[in-house]
């Protein structure tokens, strides 16, 4: 019985995987067609485009290239977009075939999986499973760690140091460090202080008639008034948290230098970020994906978003930008600015329809949308809805209350456009989209049920402590979480406690982010602090953190050409085939290991449903 | 009874600290004064003769301006230098009038403290008074949290970044981390590789061949391969983290990267050093204390190392050099370098004897001296001696069997000799030298006994855990605590269990130090590192970490010019009197709390002893 569960619950992973061109890795693929008594074949394989990298002498924002615009019409119907292949169609409902969810099905299978992880002999199943993974990866260590040493001395020229490392979740808008942060805002004092900057109701201010107005002046700011940094205070407070934002506790300050509309277009936010940039170039081995807003209170958000992007060609080779949402439709209901729920949907994702139909009618956001490679979506997960997904749950267009949806809701109707989206854009031969939501940093575990159905992979994942069934799932396919401790340890998590050492051990796949490095970090170089923390109070091995610096390589939205350069031609294969140590300076031992463990639980479930047979 | 013998033990620090020119505070004089019902003067007050800072255009290494030599007469007798006036006064026995010790006293006072350390009422009072100590500051913080955080907020243009910090321990063999190292071999060796560097046994070796010897290639080398990084098999084992000071577990490379002596006379590994004092000097606000090795192997190892230090004119402005002597007098008796522990006594200290009382014979080892500011005394303090030190134990002269003498030996006849070299300066006008020993990171809670009665302040104290009586004394007289609890974590004990936010919230004097950066941090900015991960594992306030590195400033060798600069014009003044929050960025509440806390507690003393009279 267990087994069959486990077994559906792969099945249903694989399902909305597949549907939305996100991934699912081939090993258990393999195993779940061989319990099927079916044959596996290699084109069953799904995955993401990605915009390959830019070539020498190619412009980023080179806009002639772009396809034709066709005729498809778009509509939203009941919070999902459908696409026509023309209005005429459209008036009689009759859409193109695309991959469009099925609402009911999502909810069957959720209250399958729901039930799944409530059932008394699954969760010992996977309880006992996870610790034997645990006890196995020690003895595997007191084994093998001298020998995976050794590999990793005896092969030349790589170390921790010039192993790539992505950044696998960090905010744009707290990307850089608060020093950095502070230099820049004196800096702009300097050379500025004359410039009209700020709008104050239809009041024009000059930098300095803005510092003047909040009595402060730039010489004398330091990283305590500018008080950004997440202090013992914010513990258990994502409230105080979201407060941090605000340099000097003044909304003007963010808005001037983190935003990008103001009364100077964003150009600081943009020079900062692009500072960022380059120093990340200089580093030479790490990557960063940060997050830009989009709210979905008006449909032109993506219109000046994409207009930023390009005026300020905000571009670095070593970053690769996502898209995050934060779930605070409720703030918008109350002050009015949204109707309903589905309105919201509405602005976030028919622009992009749109862009993708006709991308010769809307250039810079075309442009913009080949450099975004994923989805995010933020909130504190601590808040309680108090709303239920069922089939009983108001669609989106009906959903005018005040009250906001609960999480799973959000997930699915983000997912589900995104599914829509990646299959028109594969169409037309453009890249595609990850959904990689925050979740489980707080909340509910039912958080990490609706992204095991929804997401490629997911950021924070904490809570995954308390379901030994979602676990063992997550363990199972190897779904990447960015994890976050410094954050963790300033907001839900002491350090210590961080689980990220036992799911590493235990084998989830697992890479290290900074989340915020401007409310967190102290030093130059954020990503490598987060790693040289979480080695030193961990006590990582070398291959430890070279794993961890390769999975972040596997989960981030790099294209296929920039993986291969960093981990070796095969990386897509699993197990030590896909290892190539001379890039990735990780034991073989360790590999095989890892992939060894695997296949033992996933066999076990296949023999376990054939002595049920 | 309990108060009396607290009286007593603060009466022997201020003696053997008056003695030998090292640092008493002024709160506590003060109250013994006036518990004896004695005047305190001013002119009380000792305080060691720092080198001041070199002016612009000034050379460091000037000779012209050496005093004249002197015909004092230097004899070493039962492990102690005598100096006397001229030959004549030598023979008849009848030394000049400096501070020369007294052992039997020194014992007596000993033993005292060892049966005070083990008495049950003062080790409830002790225990009673730290719990106390504890949660006072817990009620301070809880109170004066936002208080203190508003100061520092209002505090213009100084925060934690531009606040001046030393790093108080750390050895010059292991001041670069492991990156800087591997670059340094590599360029080395695109430069070099045709120099002869090597003297294998009178065979001559360019770079090239020593590489090929070793059947190594710089390119290939990674820091995987070089191995200097303590990881987890160092835990409890300090003889194996003594190896990972081998590059790639070669002694060749140890001999010509990290030696002062070798075929290049020390060349890399003063241009190594060379750009670490200007790593520091770009980042402004760090400085560093390394520690050079005197081996008391032969009496011309003072000539060869400073000489070493005059040719490659070893100078940063942001480091102050300190001579530690590591304690292996058995390693050499067993190879029979070495007749007795008298003569490792007189190779280390006759020769600066020699060097202050004939400065112009001795121009390369005076202009050294000038540059130093303390011993240190090292090695593994696990290793257990076997040996008490008391009446019975044979003079240093005497001492010729293979054993090793005892910590308290060694601190003993060290600081005896520093005592009496200290006077002779002082008379000379020359720089005076504090005596800073490696003290209770492992070993007997003697250690620490023996640390209070001689050394200005210490490194590491771990063991200040296990003795209540020495944790309160240590308190009583802020003795400065150097911690390093990275290295500690590589090496004795857990990051978390570290003492080191326990004894800085009871009000010790702590300060942060990185040890060995080539073994223990990852990043470019070590101390930083070292503060960043303590911020973060302990939730370190903004003012606590500004009190460390206060603390680390008033700890170190920097000149009274320095400090001045560094901390204010009074810093001398003990309170918030001593402390300028526009340099220090440490909150005025802060200071007032600790000085009330501190006066609260000698005045109990003072309190108990007068309702027992």
């Amino acid at each position: 019985v267990v087994c069959r569960g486990l077994y559906r619950a792969l099945c249903i992973r694989e399902k909305y995987m597949k549907k939305s061109l996100q991934r699912f890795p081939k090993t258990p693929s393999q195993f779940l067609r061989n319990i099927e008594g079916a044959v596996w074949r290699a084109d069953e394989c799904c995955a993401p485009v990605f915009t390959p990298p830019v070539k020498k002498d190619e412009d980023p924002f080179q806009m002639d290239n772009l396809p034709l615009d066709l005729t498809y019409c778009i509509r939203m119907k009941g919070g999902v977009v459908y696409v026509y292949g023309d209005t005429a169609a459209a008036s009689r409902g009759d859409p193109m075939d695309l991959s469009y969810p099925n609402l009911e099905d999502f909810l069957d299978d959720m209250n399958f999986l729901l039930a799944l992880m409530a059932q008394g002999p699954v969760k010992t199943y996977a309880h006992r499973r996870l610790k034997f993974l645990s006890s196995k990866f020690t003895v595997h260590e007191m084994l093998n760690e001298m020998e995976e040493l050794r590999e990793l001395k005896n092969n030349p020229h790589r170390d921790f140091y010039n192993c790539r490392k992505v950044d696998t979740h960090i905010h744009a808008a707290a990307c850089m460090n608060q020093k950095h942060l502070l230099r820049f805002i004196k800096k702009s004092y300097r050379v500025d202080a004359a410039r009209v900057v700020y709008d104050a109701k239809g009041k024009k201010l000059t930098l300095k008639q803005l510092f003047q107005q909040l009595s402060l002046h730039p010489y004398d700011l330091t990283v305590d008034s500018l008080d950004v940094h997440a202090g013992r205070q914010t513990f258990q407070r994502f409230d105080k948290f979201n407060d941090k934002y605000n340099p000097v506790g003044a909304s003007e300050l963010r808005d001037l230098y983190l935003k990008t509309e103001n009364a100077i277009d964003g150009e600081y936010f943009a020079t900062i970020i692009k500072e960022v940039g380059s120093d990340l170039e200089d580093a030479k081995y790490q990557y960063a994906e940060p997050r830009l807003s989009i709210y979905g209170r008006s449909p032109e958000e993506w219109a000046r978003l994409a207009s930023w992007f390009n005026r300020h060609r905000v571009y670095s080779p070593n970053m690769k930008w996502m898209i995050q949402v934060p779930r605070i439709y409720d703030v918008f209901r109350a002050k009015n600015f949204l109707p309903n729920f589905g309105k919201m949907l509405e602005n976030i994702f028919v622009p992009i329809f749109e862009a993708t139909v006709r991308p010769q009618a809307n250039k810079e956001l075309s442009v913009f949308l080949r450099h975004i490679t994923g989805f995010d979506s933020v909130d504190d997960e601590s808040k309680h809805s108090g709303h239920m997904f069922s089939t009983k749950s108001p669609k989106p267009d009906k959903w005018s209350h005040e009250k906001n949806p609960s999480y799973s809701y959000y997930l699915y109707y983000m997912y589900a456009n995104v599914a829509v989206l990646n299959s028109l854009r594969r169409e037309r031969g453009m890249n595609t989209f990850l959904f990689r939501p925050h979740c489980g940093e707080a909340g509910a575990i039912t958080h990490l049920l609706a992204a095991f159905m929804t997401a490629d992979n997911i950021s924070h994942g904490l809570n995954l402590k308390k379901s030994p069934v979602l676990q063992y799932l997550y363990f199972l396919t190897q779904i990447p979480i960015a994890m976050s401790p410094l954050s963790n340890n300033s907001l839900f998590l002491e350090y210590a406690k961080n689980p990220l050492l036992d799911l590493h051990q235990k084998g989830l796949m697992v890479s290290l982010s900074t989340d915020d490095p401007m409310q967190f970090h102290f030093t130059k170089e954020p990503l490598m602090e987060e790693y040289a923390i979480a080695a030193q109070v961990f006590k990582l091995s070398t291959c430890d953190m070279c794993e961890l610096a390769r999975n972040s390589v596997l989960q981030c939205g790099l294209s296929h050409e920039e993986k291969t350069k960093f981990l070796g031609e095969n990386y897509r294969e699993e197990g030590p085939q896909g290892n190539d140590i001379r890039k990735t300076n990780v034991a073989q031992i360790r590999m095989a290991y890892r992939y060894e463990t695997w296949c033992y639980e996933l066999n076990l479930i296949a023999e376990g449903l054939k002595t049920t047979e």
